[in-house]
This record gives structure tokens, sequence and C-alpha cells, in this order.
């Protein structure tokens, strides 16, 4: 990966908040990279009207319009169905790599598996980075991550999509501002295109995810006071819950943050296209039975406490949204808050009563 | 695979009972196919002398040995730490292929990336079977084989190499000598060498893991009355829990049968040679305790009993395997035995009680 280009964000037909989970959040981590985005269907307007982050960048209709803006790096924004590469959004990528641009692809099939992109980047010189290509390393965990001096927090969530990541970067965010020397690993396609480091632990043969993400946890913790591990998937997510698992007991985290989105009342269970209708999607369990699920399955090898629920708003009016706030905090006895809506300010509070009681209990011990 | 071919199995300097779990697993299930394991340093003694089965099958030196009894085809008949191919008996295989022996591998680095091992399979015709090379297949679970006609059940464990695969398949050998149509689902490469099926699940990419397991379980349950799937790993394993959790929700069990080591305390962390010593390996339950973990965790997705203890009493005295035995049925309320000590009995009765009340159930509803 390489960042010095500045970036166009591939979303072509759908530049959606729900659908274009990677654009919008390089748009909003990264927007000072971000020169474009492409989708013909939009072009045009600007990334702000159409998914509330990314301000005036433009949208444009093809590379064409990228290029005039400086773009040097196209970016797949947008997460298929199943993971595929669909034909129309191979021929723009192939186009990238033509005009000589680095392509970055969270994709499951990877672009260099493809011979025809294989050698087109060969003759430009353009990097193609697929962020989800397995790493080679086969380490099997041991709780090595419980061992570390830096106080280690997990975003956990009742499904998919409801807002790990985003929690996981807005309370590094605030603990930096506070001066607390805080770490990221990034554990998914956004994450790791954000960070520009990390591991897509989904792609990880089964056997080494926990082992991956606790020498991520193990490293990251070296200089750190505090290490934020983006969470994945949800236990109870009928074809997820194993990442969340490993990625749980690889972690060892001493504290975890408990993301929901308002109004999820199911699991979104994801389907191929043609495929049959699931057996109805699992219902999600109150936030006080999420708690004890997780705190449950982190003590099956490392005990951890939720310390703060996260809630996803986005949509609510303000008055819902604040009463939603509340009513999580009454049912859990924990600190809750939006963090994009009004800070990630009780998060890091309560992240930083942990790290009070941890070092005191480390001390002591 | 092609087992027409009479097997060696390769078990060079570890042919005991605890490291050679793949040799041990096709002397028991397999025995017809067996005409010699190569282990130098056990040479001239049988099978039965060294791991307590199979009977009279020769231990011999090396391949010439095992040519002389007819072998066709080498199986790699023990897990290497870490799962690499050491080089003494990578020299090995690389001799069986250019005799034109098929070779059967269950280890995570594939033979068929191995340039010269592909050269000289192309040259003698031999087939380089790597049982844990993962499908191409990307399907997301939708507790799909919760919804099958067949009671589907699942072993699960304390541990790592309790007896999962073992209780399984004595299970189905048990109900298929009652006329139960019973099919087998094996998801590891000892499983997989001996049902000549099945996905070694440890391998496949961790998002992939549940719906894997979810299109086996519902392909199997055509025309058969039970679905035995063989369990892995266990959820309270630092390093493969994921694993577990994945295949538990994969598999909708209606019932679960849980496998436990009489006498085994903590959980057996695997390290690579090298590496630093683990923090203290978790303290494994008791066995009622395993029991809600498992169901807990199963009605996360889909609701499931533990219905049978399997307790693994090696190497006990009768006295004392007797009395374990009584005591985690005292401990559970659940029948329990030593499947192959004193038979599967107690399992399968437990089962058929199972699938009758299922029945019931399902022509109530």
């Amino acid at each position: 990966m390489d960042s010095a280009r500045p970036l166009a964000i591939l979303a072509e037909g759908r530049f959606t908040p729900l659908d274009a989970k990677t654009a919008v959040g390089l748009l909003r981590y990264r927007a000072e990279l971000v020169v474009a985005v492409v989708d013909s269907t939009s072009a045009g307007r600007t990334a702000g009207d159409c998914v509330g982050v990314g301000g005036s960048v433009p949208v444009v209709a093809d590379l064409e319009g990228a290029a005039a803006r400086g773009a040097g790096t196209l970016v797949i924004g947008v997460a298929p169905q199943g993971g595929e590469l669909p034909p129309a959004w191979r021929r723009i990528v192939l186009e990238a790599v033509e005009r000589g641009w680095d392509v970055w692809s969270g994709l499951h099939v990877f672009m260099n598996d493809d011979p025809e992109l294989v050698a087109a980047a060969r003759r430009t010189g353009a990097t193609l980075f697929d962020a989800r290509r397995p790493t080679q390393e086969r380490p099997v965990a041991a709780r090595a991550a419980a061992a570390v001096d830096a106080l280690v927090v997990l975003t956990v969530g009742s499904d998919c999509n409801v807002g790990k990541m985003t929690t996981a970067l807005e309370l590094v965010r605030e603990l930096e501002s506070r001066g607390t020397k805080t770490a990221f690993v990034a554990t998914g396609q956004t994450g790791i295109f954000i960070a520009e480091q990390g591991v897509a632990v989904d792609a990880v043969p089964s056997d080494f995810v926990a082992g991956v993400i606790e020498r991520r946890v193990v490293e990251a913790a070296r200089g750190a006071e505090v290490v934020v591990v983006e969470g994945q998937g949800a236990l109870h997510h009928p074809g997820y819950s194993g990442v969340t698992l490993g990625l749980l007991h690889g972690t060892c985290p001493r504290a975890m943050v408990l993301c929901h989105q308002v109004g999820r009342e199911r699991v979104r269970i994801t389907r191929a296209a043609g495929a049959p209708a699931p057996s109805s999607e699992p219902v999600i369990p109150g936030l006080g039975e999420l708690v004890r699920a997780y705190e449950s399955a982190a003590a099956w090898v490392n005990s951890s406490r939720v310390v703060a629920i996260s809630l996803n708003t986005m949509g609510e009016p303000d008055a819902e949204a604040r009463q939603a706030i509340d009513q999580a905090a009454r049912q859990t006895g924990l600190p809750a808050t939006d963090p994009i809506r009004y800070g990630a300010g009780p998060i890091a509070d309560a992240v930083e009563a942990s790290r009070v009681a941890w070092r005191g209990r480390a001390a002591i011990g």
C-alpha cells in the first residue's frame, strides 16, 4: 500500500451509507487522501450529499473524471455479496491498472490471481494490493495477549455492520486527544485501508485466526498504553460467529465495548444471489444478555468485562437517539453513547477507568 | 483419493498412541487397507504392539519394506507441530512419489505447492492429495442445517485430541448396526482419510467455516436418519475455539455428545518449536460447566442439548475407568461411557431417544 498517491474510490451504482462501508470509512477517517468517488449513477453530486461524510469530495462518472482530480490509486469501496468482483467493475479495475494506478481491494477473490490484471500491472508498474490475501503465518494462539502491559480493548457487536470499526477508530481518536498513547489494530479490509496495516482475519484459515491476531496485539502493545482492536462479526451470527470468537480469544481484551444499531432486531444473514431464503434470521437478544454472552465467552479463555455501550443511532431523530442511549445505559448499568453523534467521551472515560483499575491491580499483584 | 491401492502409513520416529493420531485412526477404522507402518525406530514390531490397534500390521523400516507388502499409497500419519513437512519426511514423500505411489497428507503446507514433488508426481503419474487444501467455495451459513429432517449430532470436547472423531465413528458404527441410516461428516484430515470425503474445516478461511459445514450437513442429511458430524477443537481452547464455534453454528446440531479425557486438567496449548512458553494453560472446567457452555453457545444461533458424555479412559485401570464414567454420569445427569472400551451403546441410546423426541415434536408441529 502506498498512500502517497491520491485515492479514487470505486462505488459504482452503490454509493449509499449502507452499501459503501469501505468508501464511508475512508471518507470519514482519511478524507485528506480522497480526491473522487466513482459512481456514474451519482456523478455531479458530492460525497457529503450521498453518504453524509466526505463533504465536497466530488462523485465522478468514470476514471477519466477521477484522473482529472489527480487520482493515482483506485480503492474498491463496496463489498459485493460473496466477495466476487463483478465483470463491470473488473473492467474499471483493468482500466485503472492500464493507467498505471495502484488498486486496493478487500474482496475474497484476489486481483493477484487474475492473470490479465497481473500482466497489465507488470506492464504499467501498478501495484495490486489484496487486503484479504491471507498471511502465510501459522501461529496458534496461547493467551500471550493476556500478558501485555497495555490495556487491550476489543469492540464487539450485536451483528455485522453495526459500528465496531467506527467505534474503535473514534475511541482511538478520543484517547489520543487526551494524550494516551493508543495503538489501533485493524482486522478488516476497511480498517486496513484506513490504518495502512492490519490483517483481514475473516480470510485467515480458521486454525490461525486467534494466533494471527495475538501476534498483532503483542506487537501493537509495545510502546502503547492502550491497544484498540477492531472487532468482527457477532457471537449470534450463524455465519461469522467463529471469526468473532477466534478474535476474542486471540485478543484477550481486558475491556470490551459492545456495539449495536438502534432498531436492529434480527441478525442480518448474507445470502448469495439466487440462494434459498434462510430459515428465520436469529433474533438479537437484549443488551444485558449480549453483555453476559460476551463476558461468558471471553472467560472460557481469559476473563474480560464489557465497559461501555456504543449505539449507532444513524437515521434516528435526536430525541429518539438520546432516549435509546439512556435506555441502553439503564438496561446494562454501563455508560452509553453514539460516538459519531455525541462523541466517544463516555467510552474513553470507561476505558481510562479500566486502565487505572488494571494498573492498580498489576501494581498490587 | 484412491483407496484401491494398499496403504503404508508414515509415522517415522513417532509411532505412539499420542503422536500418531492419523495412523491410529486409519488402523482402527480402515485396517483392511493398511499393509505397513513406516517407522525405522520401531521396525520389526507390529502396530498392535506399538499403539494397541492394527493387530499384526507390520512396522517396517522404509518404503522398500512397505513395497514388499504391496503398498501403493503413502499416508502421512503424524501431524507435526505447526503443520510443516520436516525435511527427513519430505525425502520419504519424494521417494514414494518417485515410486509412483499416491501420497495423502493432512499438513497445513501443501505438497501441491512444492515444485519438486509436483514435477515428480507428473513424471510418475502419482496423485498428491492435500486433505487440508481449502475448498474454493465461499458460502456464508444461514442456519440451513437446522431445517433438515435427519437428526444432526455433533461431537464436542473439553480439549483437542480427547476423542471427538473416535466417538463420532463409534456412534456411526453402533447406529448402523441397529439399522439406522447414518451419515458421517468428516471435518479433519484423519476423518477424511477414513471416510474418503469431508472437509478440513480448520484450513477454511474463517468467514466460510460455518457455511462449508452447513452445506456438507444438508447434503449428508439426504437419505439419512442421523447425521453425525466430527467436532474440532474446544470452546475453551485459546487457539482453536473459533473453529469450534463456527462448526457448531454451521452444523446446528439437535444433539451434542461431550467428549473428555479422564485425568486431563488443562487445555493443551500447541507451541511452535522455539516459541516462548504460553502463559498458564487454561484449566478445563467441570463436565457440568462444559455442558452449559456448549448449550449456551449453541443457543446463540439454534438451541441444542448435550445428550451423552463420551470419556476417553485410555491408560486407566478398569476400576478407575468405570468409576470415572459413573462420576461423569452423576455430575451431568447424562448417560456416559468410553465407547472404545465399553461400546457406544449408551450414546446411541441417547441419540435414538433424541430422534424419537425430535420426530414426535416435528409430527406435532
